[in-house]
């Protein structure tokens, strides 16, 4: 039954703004509630929801008690188990994937170390796609799949999803997708743009606190999101937030990037491995043992990376005035030996530093999803990219 | 004669949309060309072009020769010599002052170098109340006068317009508007984002090319503005754009913000000088003769700026995405010396520079305002940011 182009945009706009709204409350609302918000009339708003609920986008939850007068109103909430996302993410020394509904449930999840610095996209991609399907085979009957995000530590040509290049993987000119054996890659983005989708939203649709931040990711390589009302800032072409190749010391040591004295060259994994004088696939969490045993070669390394980080991130607070930095992966794990060498520079470098100082926070501290999925804010963030079209698009699923 | 909120609302919108139409045009449209670009009825435009031909927003250009049928009809354009904004600047070896109607004419202006590093508030203020009221003696009769705005090189406050400090100047918690006796200072900004309005548009309201840059002003200090599809990123407080005080070495000079090898040491007025031997009062384009005439001082301390510049402006690029870099004020003028050691840096250092190469450009070779207000892009923004509000809320004028 199809109305004029102004009738179904009006049930496009209606539907975006009841899922919306349900999808941001604190306490699920009932359909009074709804109409009350929105603006419609009480029918509109159960013709909306009768759809909703129908489509696998919200769930009634049991009434609460009747208080007195006509039926008990209804609680609704996200959907559970309905609609499925995956979110993919290969990084220099790990894999990750995780399936998450609207709910922001984990229905099922894989993680492991891997060490791919020179890897064979082939090869990789291909071994993805069997993770993937073995994960998919974990899932609950009856939920319907929207596809795999798949989050990389590099350049992504918007549109096409060509990677143009990813120093750490060493890879140039791949497009991922097809490579992707056995599973359906309807998303390719940049991991940091991605786990920004994690730090910024508690769970699908429902706003953290952290709308104004700059994102910190750190492993092999030093990636980041910023953040502005809730927004990735991704840049003319989606490649904004390369910290990774901002210079401390412009005649420091040479980078894989082929430039000199990058932020990586002092704080990336490698990097700090190598000042500590430990072998090179060293884990992380080892490294943390040892710099809270006092070992003092990982002391002094994590103090020079720090104050790297510091040095680079004053330059990004004076440039954005946007005085709350959340570091994640690496560098969430190691942050209070990162901190007390970071917050001098910050505080001696940041030109407003005395009326408003700047904050260091671990994603681990926040109230965000990124906080929630500690080691897979990127899976996290890419499966969340996929939910959060389903809920700007509603009537397409419905 | 009120009518409802939404009747009034619907006017003031309708207002706006057929200013915005106007000012925007490339060539001046008639009602009928109004009517059909804004959906409006030609009855509807033509009450509210009459509104705004009465409010001085619009004129009526001579009608074009008839095409047989009907009346000729009548090209409008923005209104000259009406509603007129006053920009003023005191920067730390300049003052400036300039008054310009909404079709972006000059009707007056003054200019004059002055030394104004450490210099007292109150004197500097008063003086150029008096600055002022000499201009404005000149302006035609019968204009209606905005008011003035102020840009000032250090952070401004936000709302109460309190300039929290201005290394440069030296002044450091300072109300300026009360200062500036015998002038109404109605708003007071960052010099930067108040230039980064005249780079942006050609003339009030209408767009220039530069819509994603980042424009980096130099003088005695170094500011910038990040502009984002035509809008200036002021950042969580107004603070953004401190590129002067960017670290290019950490362990390189002092720098007048106590902190140490902020960019403003390599690339200001003053560390230039004083790389090159020269006097600290050396006019720039006394400067840019020595330089053109192949001093060899200069040249080395001008390939020193330059390559501070490509390094910091690197990381920018690398942060932002935004590929465009405009100099302004003295950069500007010294921009055919500092760029070859610039580019080079942008080149090496900018991850994504194999795909789109950075571009550095001067405000003067630009078809913005800033680059046909050479020397004084910040009075025109400045006083442009007043014009806009009355682009915006045209029925506050009728």
């Amino acid at each position: 039954m199809a109305g004029s182009a102004g009738q179904a945009s009006l049930r496009e706009a209606n539907l975006r703004l009841v899922t919306a709204l349900v999808y941001a409350s604190d306490e699920p609302p009932s359909r009074a509630e709804l109409a009350s918000a929105s603006g419609l009339t009480r029918s509109t708003v159960s013709r909306l929801v009768d759809e909703l609920v129908a489509g696998g986008l919200l769930r009634e939850l049991d009434p609460a008690p009747a208080n007195g007068r006509g039926r008990p109103a209804v609680p609704l909430a996200p959907a559970r188990a309905s609609l499925v996302a995956t979110g993919a993410e290969v990084a220099a020394a790990h894999v990750s994937v995780r399936c998450i509904d609207l709910s922001g449930q984990v229905l099922a999840e894989r993680r492991h170390e891997a060490h791919l610095v020179g890897s064979d996209p082939g090869m990789v991609l291909a071994e993805l796609g069997r993770t993937l399907a073995s994960v998919h085979d974990q899932l609950p009957d009856g939920v319907r799949h929207l596809g795999t995000a798949l989050a990389l530590p590099g350049l992504v040509e918007r549109g096409t999803g060509r990677l143009l290049q990813a120093p750490n993987l060493g890879w140039r000119d791949v497009v991922p997708a097809p490579l992707v054996t056995g599973a359906e890659v309807v998303h390719v983005g940049n991991e940091a743009d991605l786990a920004a989708l994690a730090l910024t939203q508690r769970r699908p649709g429902r706003p953290s606190e952290l709308i104004d931040v700059v994102y910190v990711s750190g492993e092999v390589g030093i990636g980041a999101a910023v953040v502005r009302s809730g927004q990735v800032m991704a840049g003319r072409h989606g490649w904004a937030g390369e910290v990774g190749h901002i210079s401390v010391d412009p005649t420091g040591p040479t980078c894989r990037c082929g430039s000199r004295g990058c932020l990586e060259q002092y704080a990336g994994r490698a990097a700090i491995l190598r000042a500590a004088g430990l072998p090179e696939d060293t884990p992380p969490p080892d490294l943390l043992r040892l710099a809270d045993d006092g070992h003092l070669g990982v002391r002094r390394a994590l103090t020079r990376a720090g104050w790297a980080l510091g040095v680079v991130l004053a330059g990004v607070v004076n440039l954005l005035d946007l005085p709350t930095v959340v570091l994640g992966g690496d560098l969430d794990l190691l942050s209070r030996h990162l901190k007390p060498a970071a917050e001098p520079e910050l505080t001696s470098r940041v030109l407003s530093a005395r009326w408003v100082a700047p904050q260091l926070l671990g994603a681990g501290e926040s109230d965000s999803a990124a906080g929630g999925s500690v080691g897979s804010p990127t899976a996290t963030g890419a499966a969340y990219h996929l939910l959060g079209e389903v809920l700007d698009h509603p009537a397409q699923h419905v």
